[in-house]
C-alpha cells in the first residue's frame, strides 16, 4: 500500500493532528512498528510501547494525550474498528486460484458452480453441488452428495464426508473434517462395542468459519447443526447431533459432546468441555477450560469445573487461597478452647 | 425404507399395540421425528417430546404408558438395542468406492488383496500388505511396510507411516495419523534438545476405530499397541509406547502420555489427561477433564485433577461450595471465643 | 544391526563386565527385550523388570548391583546418554524417498535446492524457495511464497499456506497445519461477527519440530514466531502473533491464545491453557493441564487453574484434601463452644 494519512482519514472519517500527507506504506502492531506504518492500539495493555514505537500515524481516541509531535495521530471514535476498516480496504487477502486444475477429478454427476476454482487433485464426488465463486484448494476432497454454498472458501487437505452441506460464504481451513462418524457404540455382555451406524449428516449454514483440523461429526439420525455465523477456532471437536446457535463463537480445543444444544451469540473460550443432551441458553460466556456438566438457563458468565456463575466461582475460588489461614484459625481455636476449658475447670 | 410395522416388529421380536400395517419409511430422533417415522427413546430426558412427537411409530418397554391412541407402539426388551438393530439392518452405510483408481499408486513390492479399493491420489509405498474387501479412500499415504487387515475402512487424507500395522475390520476416520515420531528429545547442558530417533512402530489389532484427526504416535522402541476393540474419539492423543488394553474407549481430546499402560474395559471421558509411565487398572472409568498423575489399580470411577476416587471427589467437591460457610463458622467461632474469654476474665 | 558389546562399549566408552564378544542384534526396553538386545533402565520405576530381563547386554552406572551373572554390563556414566548415542548411531530411520515424483506440482516461478525430493502430489506453489535436501512427502501443500529451509522434512498431508517461512533441519510431521488465520472477528451491534483479514505470516526459525495435527495461526499483522529448537508435540494450538523463545518444549494438546509471549527454555506439559497477551519468563515449567490467566515473570515450576507457584498450588491440593477434616472440627469446636457457654451460664 501506498497512501496518505489524508487518505485513511477520510476513509474512517477521523481528524487528522499533525501532517496529512504523512506517507502510509503498511499497518503494524504499535511494538512492531516501523517508519511508513499506521498503528493503534488494541488494549491499554500495549500503551506502554506509545513512547518509543516507530510508526508514522496512530489511530487514537479524542482524549487520547497526543505528547509526542514525531508522529501524526487520526482522532476517531473506535480506533479499532477504524483500524479493522483499514485492513479490509487494503490488505484483504486475494487467493490466487482460479479454474479448475486438470488433476482435479470432478463425477460427472457433480454440479459446478460459474467462476469456481479447484486446486490440484481435488476429489468432487458424484452428486455434489458446488455454488458459484467457490474456491477449494488442493487435495481436498468432497464425497457423495456434498453441497457447498456460493462464495465459499476452502483450504487444502479438508475432508468432507458424504451428504454433508455447508452454507454461503464458509471459511474452512486445513485439515477439518466434516462428517466423521459420531462416536456410537453399543456394549454387549462381554463389554465388545458394536458400532451403531452413524446416518445423519452435518450443515452448516451461512457464514461459518471453520479452524485448521477442526472435526465436527455427522449426526446418528438426522443433522449435526452449526447455525448461521457461527466461529470456530483450530481443533474443536463437535460431536453428533449437537446445535451450535447463530453467531455463537467457540475458541480452540474445546470440545461439544454429543447431543448438547448451544444456545445464540455464545462465546466459548479455550479446552472447554460441554457434555452431551444438555441445553445452553443464549449469550452464555464460558471461561477457558470450563468444564460444563449440567444445562445452563440463565445468560451470563461462567467458570470452573464444573462451572459455575463466575462471580461465585471467583469467590470461592478466593476461598481456595484462604485456605492455609483457616486451617491456622480453626487450630488456634482448638488450643484456646483447650486453654478456656481449663480455665473453667479450675474456677 | 419403505416397511411396515409388522416386519419391523419381526425383526426385534416386539409386540405390536396399534395398527401393524403403518408404513415406516424413516428412523428419526423423538423431537425431530415426523409422519412415516419410528421413533425410540433414548434416554429419560427425552420423554417429554413424547406427548408431541409427530413420529408413526414408537418403540417403548412394556410398562410404558401407552396413553397416545394415535401412535402405533412396539413393545420390546430393550427399545434402544431394537433401534440399532434396525439401524443396521436397513441403514447400514454402504460406500461406493470400489477398484483401484488410475490416479492411486502402488509400488510394485507391494501387496493388495481381492476386491480392494483404492481411491484417487492414495499412495500404497514399498512393502505395504493390503488385506481383502480394504477401502481405502482418497489421498490417504501409507509409507513402507504398512499392513492393513481385512474389511478395512480408511477414509480420506489419513496417514499412515512406515513399519505401522493395522488389524482387521478397522475404521479410521479423515486426518488420523499413525506412526508419527514420539515426542523425545535429550536436553544438553546449554538446555538444546536433541531429538531421540524414534525406531519402533504402531500395531492396531482388530476392530479398532479411530476418530478424525486422532494422532498416535510410533513408539521410540518396540511398539505402541492398541488392543483388540479399543475405540478412539476424534482429535485423542496417544503418545509412544503406550498400550490401550481391549474393549476401552476413549472420548474425545483424551490425551495419553508416553509409556502409559491403560487397561481393558476402561471408559475414558473426554478431554482427560493420563501422565506417562503409570499403570491404570481394568475396568476403570474416568470422568471428563481428570487429570491421571498416578497408577490406579483398582476398577472403579475416578474424577478430578489429580483424579481421584469418584464419590470422595465429589465429596471434596460439596466440601468446596461449602467454603464460604466454613469460613463465616471460623468467624462467629473467634467472635464466640472472645466473648467467653471477656466473661471468664470478668468472672 | 549386528554387532558386539566390545564395539558398543568403545562408541560410548564404557566399562564391560562380562563377556566383550556377546553378539547384540537389536536394542530394547528392558521389559520387553530378548536374547541379543542391548537395555538399559530408563527410570528407576523400570528397575523391577532387571531380574527378568531377556536382555543379553544392559547399560549400567558404577553403583549398580551387578548381580546377574547371565547377563554382559557395560559401565557408563550415563546410561540414557549412552543408549541415545547407540540408537542413534544404529538406528537413525533412512526415508527412502528420492527425486521429483512426475505427480508432484512445481510452479515454474518457485526455487527448488539440490537434492530435494517431492513425493507424490505434492504442490509447490509461486514464489516458493526450497532449500537443498529437503524431503516433502506426498500430499503435502505449500501455497505461494513459503520458504523451506535446508536439511527440513516435511511429512505427508502437512499443509502451509502463503508467505510461511520453515527454518534449517525443521521436521514437520502429518497433517500439521501452518499459517490458517488466526481466530480475529469484529461483532457489530447484532452480535455478528466480521471477519478481520489475518495478513502476517509464520516464522519457524531452525531446528523445530511440529507434531502430527499442530495448528500454527499466521498473525493478524506481523509474524507468529517460534525461535530457535522449539518443539511442540502433537495437537499442539498456537494462535495468531504468538512468540514461542528458544529450546522451549511444549507438549500435546496444550493451546496458546493470541499474543502471548513465551520465554526461553520453558518446559510446557500437556493440555496446558495460556491466555493471550501476557509474558511467560524464561524457563518456566508448567504442569500437566495448568491454565495460565496471567504473566509469569519468574522463572520455577507452576501447577493450576488458575497457575500456581508448584509448592504453594501442592499445600492448597493437601488443604482441599483435608477439608472433610476441617468442616469436622469446625463443628466440634461449634459444640465444645456451646457446652463452654452452658458451663458459664450455669456459674
Amino acid at each position: 500500500m501506498n497512501i496518505t494519512v489524508k487518505e485513511i482519514a477520510s476513509l474512517v472519517k477521523g481528524t487528522i493532528f499533525g501532517d496529512e500527507n504523512t506517507a502510509i506504506t503498511n499497518l503494524a502492531k504499535i511494538e512492531e512498528a516501523e517508519k511508513g506504518d499506521l498503528t493503534f492500539l488494541y488494549i491499554g495493555h500495549y500503551l506502554k510501547y506509545f513512547k518509543t514505537t516507530q510508526a508514522s500515524a496512530i489511530l487514537v481516541k479524542s482524549d487520547f494525550n497526543r505528547d509526542r509531535t514525531d508522529i501524526t495521530y487520526i482522532v476517531v471514535d473506535d480506533p479499532n474498528k477504524a483500524f479493522f476498516k483499514i485492513i479490509r480496504t487494503y490488505l484483504e487477502p486475494e487467493f490466487p486460484l482460479s479454474g479448475i486444475d486438470n488433476t482435479a477429478y470432478v463425477h460427472p454427476d457433480a454440479k459446478i458452480g460459474s467462476n469456481v476454482a479447484l486446486g490440484k487433485n481435488v476429489v468432487i464426488s458424484k452428486g455434489c453441488i458446488i455454488g458459484n465463486n467457490v474456491k477449494i484448494f488442493h487435495n481436498t476432497v468432497l464425497l457423495e452428495n456434498v453441497e457447498i454454498g456460493d462464495d465459499s472458501l476452502i483450504f487444502q487437505n479438508v475432508s468432507i464426508r458424504e451428504d454433508c452441506k455447508v452454507g454461503k460464504r464458509a471459511i474452512i481451513h486445513p485439515g477439518a473434517v466434516i462428517g466423521s462418524d459420531g462416536f456410537g457404540f453399543e456394549p454387549d455382555a462381554e463389554g465388545v462395542f458394536h458400532k451403531i451406524p452413524q446416518v445423519g449428516n452435518v450443515i452448516l449454514e451461512d457464514d461459518i468459519e471453520l479452524g485448521a483440523n477442526v472435526c465436527i461429526d455427522r449426526a446418528s439420525l438426522g443433522s449435526t447443526i452449526l447455525r448461521q455465523g457461527v466461529k470456530l477456532d483450530n481443533l474443536v471437536q463437535i460431536a453428533h447431533n449437537v446445535t451450535v446457535g447463530d453467531n455463537t463463537v467457540i475458541s480452540s480445543q474445546t470440545g461439544i459432546s454429543g447431543s448438547a444444544h448451544i444456545g445464540k451469540n455464545c462465546m466459548i473460550a479455550g479446552q472447554v468441555g460441554i457434555v452431551g443432551h444438555i441445553d445452553i441458553a443464549d449469550k452464555v460466556i464460558l471461561i477457558a477450560q470450563s468444564g460444563v456438566s449440567k444445562g445452563i438457563s440463565k445468560p451470563g458468565t461462567y467458570f470452573g469445573a464444573p462451572a459455575k456463575e463466575f462471580r461465585h466461582a471467583m469467590k470461592l475460588e478466593a476461598h481456595i487461597r484462604n485456605l492455609p489461614e483457616y486451617a491456622e484459625k480453626i487450630s488456634t481455636l482448638e488450643k484456646e478452647i483447650e486453654e478456656l476449658k481449663k480455665l473453667i475447670n479450675k474456677a
